[in-house]
């Protein structure tokens, strides 16, 4: 297992920047000659049966059953999106700094890099996806890929302007995606944060008196 | 009591999709005819009828006054508001672990469980109700269910994006309801992760020394 | 001090109450002939003037300089902003029981009550307000009171809609300290709902052995 | 090093506030006199000349190398952002206090009041430069500076009613980091008040049997 992981990262990783860059060059570039969109293409498949073929052999030689998709969802969510692959590349960090001998990422350190990863990433790639469904649609507000990064953003932090929004059914279903990936990643920030000031306060306790906040609440 | 739960555990859970399915189905599907959408009003009374009954019923073999109602409040919550009695399904099933000396759900994930089943019953039952109710109404841009349903995830997410709002008082009326569980859901995800995080810091705390974040703040 | 309270705390309360309700009135009703107006005018004026008095002499009683205004914080604010009096009820209520030597409410429960009693009262101060401001003004979006409490709902959630929203500089005031409430409101709504998970996680905790969620993060 | 700091403090804070109100006057002032305005910009720069400065001659006295920035992130941030550097008049209150042998501020009030700072300091900052970007665009929502200040309450609070929103890159660049900003306050405030009710609890549970919260959850 940890074999076949170790051998497999390098390539696997290269492999799901690939996947992202080719499905970015498809729906960013309009002038394209038919032949490499096909070409595109034929690389975005080759890349993602690549990832799915991974999943099959970790899966085989766990001799696991369905308890193996629960332990790795992750895993299991990036073959299905695909686009969220390059998220692994934190834990891929993390695994070489552990083979290293070196201290691993801290906690918080590890939540803030996946939560500001997953945001980039999934705010890219809802924002590709959204602009793709959208742009030929009748009616659309979303008309270039700059206004569909400026609902990724608004989506993403739970702002929602709502000055230009997707109105076809799969660029909805996409957003509601982004929205719920919005709340999560709120409530990453807000349970940091929270965690670090518990924290915090913890070692302060030992050099002052506890005291409430001013007002009649207490 | 228990007795009592056990035996209506099952019919009322399916009384309960029945309730769903009559509703949903007198909603959306306009061209009924005038007989079957008597039918379904009919099934629809009747089911909540039991509902009310099974409450009544508990309420009487406990023995208790209006307490029995302050520590019963989901499910006196449900009574008024049937649309949302599937979400008794996670109990049952706990409830049915519980018997058979499995382990119960963790923590995390009933609360997990709760939000995202809370999440999807209060906003399919909030779409079909604010459909109904605006479809007809002069100036509303909630036209097809397909738009209830996209504003449904805006609200819940308290993203709220503004491009499709209600527009009558009924609708309004149910979508403040509609609001406060977007608060409660981003509460519950966010309070989630929060405790989660707090929990793995002071698991790891005994392998490492405390060290606080970067920046001047500490 | 505490004489001068149990004595003031029900006619001060009769009087917030006359308070808001004279401000509702006057707001509400157009049809409102000159002489009514005034008078309510001036009830308002002088039930204010009794908060005011209050508040001076507790503070001579106290005894104290500035640091009476800093440690009560509540009282401050609602001499400013009578519209939010109603507010001190919880801690009556609380101080009436704490007299009964009855048991005061559990902390959650004074964190919601509070929580939710501001929010009520917030959102229809805040609604009578910029609904005043706003319904003479052109190009206003907010025409009925309706609209404002709409209007209100969506702020105090942080939803945020955008369909009907002050164009006024003194209803934009109003609302900017809405939305700030609304981030409170959150705030506490997250807070109660991780503070409880922590504690019921410790609780668990006893029964069984700690586990981390599904997924590679841990 | 800390003779430096004191030293430079108070000339820098005042620097700081130099540069802030050049940069709003020139932005806000359409019928300044060219003479005016080239002697602020001047002025403008001279004072981000001695941020730079500052930092530069602090990170050779530390003798440290890129380690210093990581350390000392807030610091780094201010000299690219000079507009936010009266944020550290909290540490610079804070030290101060330190050297006299006062009580320091506790970590609540230190976290309430960088947040409350950095809201007004980054809604200020934001909105006049989003303003400058603005003001002359074909097709702006965001016409008067007051729509500006309107238009990044509702961001930092993330409400984002959209009512008024940036159309240009520039303005769409700085309202991301304004969402960014508002997703993390709202962290702050989140966690602070969770932090908070959870120290509380701890120590109400001295005093009383811990108890769940009602409803069948638990």
């Amino acid at each position: 297992m940890w074999r076949w992981r170790r051998r497999t990262e390098v390539p696997l990783f290269v492999a799901s920047t690939v996947f992202l860059g080719c499905y970015a060059v498809r729906i960013l570039d309009d002038d394209l000659p038919q032949g490499w969109r096909d070409a595109l293409l034929a690389v975005t498949y080759t890349t993602w049966a690549m990832f799915v073929a991974d999943f099959a052999v970790r899966w085989r030689i766990s001799g696991r059953g369905l308890s193996f998709v629960r332990t790795h969802l992750l895993d299991a969510i990036v073959v299905v999106l695909p686009l969220l692959r390059p998220l692994r590349i934190v834990e891929i960090y993390d695994s070489v700094q552990h083979r290293h001998e070196h201290a691993r990422l801290s906690l918080y350190a590890r939540v803030m890099s996946y939560a500001s990863m997953t945001a980039v990433l999934l705010g890219f790639a809802g924002a590709l996806t959204v602009y793709a469904a959208e742009r030929g649609a009748p009616g659309a507000t979303i008309r270039t890929f700059g206004d569909s990064v400026w609902w990724a953003c608004s989506t993403l932090t739970t702002v929602g302007y709502g000055d230009v929004t997707p109105v076809t059914p799969e660029g909805r279903t996409v957003a509601t995606f982004m929205m719920a990936g919005g709340l999560a990643l709120l409530g990453a920030v807000t349970g940091s944060f929270s965690s670090w000031l518990i924290q915090r306060f913890a070692l302060d306790e030992d050099r002052r008196p506890p005291g409430g906040l001013p007002g009649g609440l207490g």
